[in-house]
């Protein structure tokens, strides 16, 4: 393949999470050692800001801040949920992906790369395909990421293992508190995950029992398990008499044996007459305080999970980098539509290595956990799932620290002077 | 003062922090170096546990478990909600106070140490009255503990720092996430915190500015101040025009003009037909979306934030050590009735030592952030807080970690034998 000289042009897009500055920060670092790369930008907020023209020069960026974004979490570019959607807003999509090339012209972008989920997969898989069909020479490399870990064909996801970290400290602290203030009468403690549609999140939260069942947490409801109100109080009762407390994780999208989202009851109102949208664990807290007369509390995380770069795993940070590096490289390389994806070569002690998938495998296809990785009764994974899961929240990140809080990077963001007049 | 010669108990009560069993470390560890003390016991859950007779053995305990309470969150010996009531339940505290005294008596309990807030140095000073009054020659401490900070007499209350440490990480960590999101439509994130009377805890918050007024969070209220909705919802567009979003963080505390919690409404059913206690943020949260058309998000820590040992303060956890060391020291060197306090002897560099405040000048009291420490406006603490607050968050306790996880210590918990009937 001839080599191909030309700019550089990355994104990120989605929620962010605690390492996809890292796929960014390997993205660049590799890219440096690649002459046919000239310039390096980055597009603010993914593709909406690209549409806007707004690129920045990240060669401007200083060495020791590009290295620093392996421990700062959030995405650092900016990030977006705008989608190329060519079948429920066929003309727009259309305008868009027009706009996108003019951009991609006028700024000589031969290299682009789009770090995010499935809808992000899709968008830089389009691009792809855009690219050839209007005959203009780009490599477009996908660069996975995502906390909820149900991108297909990758053993998992950057970005899983530090919000599983993060969790399973919570957890595990949460229940030292819970238990420590159980007496005789009993208390619970619902902690309440990210996670709509896949449980991986809710999941992961059982590497806190380290092994040992009288550990939180004790249940784990999972969004693919239809939830059943009078089995799950009778677990809450047994788990309260064997241990005096119990400590429950639940994904946010829990659903009944209809479908329904337990927290997504419209009806409600507040005190000033707007909805009332409580999460799952308002209502399983009112449930066990109202049925069981048990002492109850939530906690909800939040993006307080998926932005935890105070205590991220650092083979997920390694490991995230890898895949920013092996996009640059496959792409200097001259291959195109692209994911790079995390395979696992051992277990005990764990290997991995990295590989590429081409993008149309990946596009829109969501990974489950699978049903025997779960036990019978849906209340907790299996030793399946832990020997899975356990290797990906080893070590921490060093994220040094400033007045006792966590010195995380700032980009200085120096625009790159626009070319085009504003988007239509 | 003629030597002492007898057995020491000591327990922990009300709700639990990130640096109480440092506390409890302290007095232990300086305990065994007076001879007059001769065995050392822990009391379960609190005095509760002492009227059960539940007592253990902690010199049973190993030395490197000791140690390890240095960085071990939540309550070790467990902790109890329950009080010497003497004005509401007369004849139940009196045959309480009995009780107790046949159970000193009965161990040949000679130092008696009780770690918590306000109320558990209430219960201390009623022991210490008690033990005069009978003639029972007995030493007794209160040790300060709350994350609250709202006792008296002392500069801050250990446990104080940690939630604030950790509290700050996640104001600066989901900051970055919401505002790496953030599109010129904007959004919004509520992080809900406890501190149900007085706000020092989301007062502390102001901590993760690093003193740039544009890093969150942007708006703190607290429970102090009275909530005006118009004021509230105009200072939230004000800051997204300025910065795109807003991550305001809130006490749960948080009250309107009348003094009516926002959070405290109990007309709304859920879809099981029981009451919604839905928390201040969760008001919030609908109020800003529904009358700003933001997007917006909430955070609810609960007892994930008092119990972060992953992130505790290492000034806040040697300073809780140093209290528990200054009461064993004081009890042995013939002194009672007493609770140390943190003195703050130098700013710039921040310089402390340990003091010694009678009991009867803690027990009941509380202590609110002065009024000029906060803006006109109300909404942020200004920099006399800041000054205070900023050293009490320096440096990370030390916690191991086995498999990615902290691996806290959990007690033997030997129990000794027991040598009287059951409580009546």
């Amino acid at each position: 393949m001839a080599e191909l000289n030309g700019n550089l042009l990355v994104a990120q897009s989605g929620g962010p999470t605690a390492v996809i500055n890292a796929s960014i920060a390997g993205v660049i670092q590799e890219a440096g050692h690649h002459e046919c790369i000239e310039e390096i930008y980055g597009g603010l907020n993914g593709i909406l800001g690209i549409l806007n023209e707004e690129l920045i020069d990240l060669n401007d960026e200083k060495a020791r801040n590009i290295e620093g974004l392996r421990y700062t979490p959030a995405a650092a570019l900016g990030t977006c949920r705008y989608k190329l959607d060519f079948k429920k807003k066929p003309e727009q999509a259309a305008r868009d992906m027009d706009r996108l090339f003019q951009i991609f012209e006028a700024h000589n972008i031969r290299y682009f790369f789009y770090a995010g989920g499935n809808d992000s997969q899709d968008t830089a898989h389009k691009i792809h395909l855009e690219a050839a069909k209007r005959g203009y020479e780009m490599r477009v490399m996908g660069v996975p990421k995502t906390i909820d870990n149900d991108l297909p064909c990758t053993d998992h996801c950057p970005g899983y293992g530090s919000v599983v970290k993060y969790n399973c400290a919570t957890v595990m602290e949460v229940g030292l508190d819970v238990g420590s203030m159980a007496t005789d009468d009993g208390s619970c403690c619902i902690v309440e995950v990210m996670g709509r549609a896949a449980g991986w999140i809710a999941a992961g939260t059982v590497l806190a029992k380290q092994g040992n069942a009288a550990n939180p947490p004790h249940i784990i409801l999972l969004p693919e398990i239809a939830f059943d109100t009078e089995k799950f109080l009778a677990r809450v009762q047994e788990v309260v008499a064997l241990n005096r407390y119990c400590v429950v994780v639940c994904g946010e999208g829990l659903k009944d044996a209809q479908g329904n989202e337990l927290g997504a009851d419209k009806s409600r109102l507040d005190a000033f007459g707007h909805p009332i949208l409580a999460g799952a664990s308002e209502v399983l807290k009112n449930l066990v305080q109202d049925r069981l007369k048990l002492k109850s509390r939530t906690v909800l995380l939040g993006y307080a999970q998926r932005a935890a770069g105070h205590f991220a795993s650092q083979i997920d940070a390694e490991e995230a980098h890898a895949c920013g590096v092996a996009a640059a490289r496959a792409a200097a390389d001259g291959k195109s539509g692209l994911m790079p994806k995390i395979v696992r070569t051992g277990s005990n002690p764990y290997k991995w290595t990295i590989g590429l998938e081409p993008l149309e495998n990946i596009a829109n296809v969501e990974h489950f956990i699978p049903r025997d990785w779960i036990s019978e009764d849906g209340f907790l994974p299996n030793d399946k799932f832990v020997e899975y899961a356990a290797p990906l929240i080893v070590g921490e990140t060093k994220a040094p620290t400033k007045d006792g809080l966590p010195h995380y990077v700032v980009l200085e963001k120096n625009k790159v002077e626009k070319k085009l007049g504003p988007r239509a």
